[in-house]
């Protein structure tokens, strides 16, 4: 069941990962919305206990913005260095569905805070997501780079992405210890 | 977290946000349909007990009928105006956002409908969501003019396209306006 | 909210008509397995209690691997029509849409099937979504021939895609009309 | 109902039939995280009670992982192969149907096996589910050889890559006649 050798190391098409990214990012940012659930009324026509329990569920709401939110701004990112890409190689295939798997997680972690916002646990689980696909976003392209997989962009574009995808991964795993110290400090 | 700042522009690729656009279209439209729920029969084959179910779910059905005619007519339009862009900037972008995070918001609200089709709020939702779509989409249009984002489309094309816009967001705005009324009336 | 005047008819375009129709193909057939619910057995480790819960769910397994089998007839099918398409004209544009209604809602009608598979009306259902997506798609076919629509095939080709057509639908009609009858026989 | 015969062999065009299999691949990938539920808390601050449940769930985050990995597998393989093919037969064309069919029953499979992982029947569909794609797969491979519809790729590639599929089908093969036996010397 291994991943086959290959002599050639670009018969992995572009076009088609670029297609597969992009369906499984449609996806994802869609079927967020499943997570909301239309609420059961007693009442079928009351306006108030309508209100009341789509106020209840305000957190969903705040989730599943902020999720697609995020998933918009990595599709963004992706976009942007994607195009530098001259070969997709396999560790970066790998490393892609590092990427794609923690994308794909992303309605259940939005699902998860929205249900539990209070929760340090649910917490630590959505950033600890968001620390995986951007640490996998970051190792693609300084692969890429050593690799001579991108094209030939000046070393200060190769720079200042990596900054920001350092910086990122950075904040992000301070927040992450934040989250844990938070939930073992309770 | 922040949307990198970006030198060169037209670094967004149209075909991809296109297909993006294409991607969440196809699964809003297509998870409309999830929402409508087999009905749990006492008596498997009693055509007479099914029928009185579906029966009962006629505002669910006609709220999927509805809807997808919505997302259609949405798509129709995009891709009457997406062709007139030649590039795609930063505003451009995150107004893209907020229409397919109204787009993606459908199936949700599509299903509050069906459910609770006498209820002003559930209805108050549906059309808020319709509204913010055709803004960001109004916005989006006006924006591209300004920025000089538009190909060499004639002064009346765009003006047409405009006034249709126009007209839409204020069409929507009464219908909003009058269900909010409706609402603090009973 | 109506669908605008275009004078330049070919402002639809082709690949991305095709784009949202095989999105909507892709996600329809695999949504129709999220109506297949995995068993709640009361011993987790029987082997027996899990066969005769999956054997009991076997209509709707049927149902399942029919419905995927003539969604993937109705995109060969549709393949081989779509490349003589010149141009997507409005009247075209609205029985795509039909077309791809009722194709979306195939897991729906699926699912009813599978849950009630001796119900003479859910299987009327079936069999009335299955008509309206080949009337469709025939009238899609005839109208593309009166417009000027269809590129240089000969008038062989034509009739006989047209008969094939006929053909289905008057098929799918009669055995509309038998599962009509045999529920007012009841 | 039957597939029309074609006598032009390739009128099923190659980039739409990538684009339904990308297209299913994707949604089949990320569809399997809705059988991942958000469990319900009695203390909704509790980190413990979330803790114990998700630990609980261990199985299902396994089995959602592995079928990723799977599936991302098989979408690889298919890249690899697929630039080979110059034209789409019937056959090849039945034979990808089977290799989708199987794709999108995956999440079916991942979340039986994510909710009985000790249960031997549960094991034994998701390895017959890998088994008909990977059958399918190499059944398409020789067809197209024996038809001609390969591109002038050396012998030596195609044997190495049936070789790779036989062996897959074997040790597969193998694992389910295992699964079977443990069943039946319950």
């Amino acid at each position: 069941m291994a991943i086959e050798h290959n002599t050639s190391i670009s018969t992995i098409s572009k076009s088609r990962l670029e297609f597969l990214f992009d369906g499984i990012f449609a996806i994802a940012m869609t079927i967020l919305v499943l997570e909301l659930k239309v609420p059961e009324l007693v009442d079928h026509h009351s306006i108030d206990e309508l209100a009341r329990e789509l106020f209840h569920d305000i957190p969903t709401f705040a989730s599943y913005l902020l999720s697609f939110m995020m998933l918009g701004i990595f599709w963004y990112r992706h976009n942007k260095q994607y195009h530098h890409f001259q070969v997709i190689t396999r560790s970066m295939l790998v490393l892609h569905f590092i990427q794609l798997a923690s994308a794909a997680f992303f309605p259940f972690c939005a699902a998860l805070v929205g249900r539990y916002p209070a929760n340090g646990l649910s917490l630590g689980i959505y950033v600890g997501c968001v620390l995986i696909y951007t640490s996998a976003n970051l190792a693609n392209w300084i692969i890429a780079k050593r690799m001579g997989a991108l094209n030939e962009l000046t070393e200060k574009v190769y720079l200042n992405i990596r900054t920001r995808l350092l910086r990122s991964v950075l904040v992000i795993t301070v927040v992450l210890v934040l989250t844990v110290l938070s939930i073992f400090n309770k």
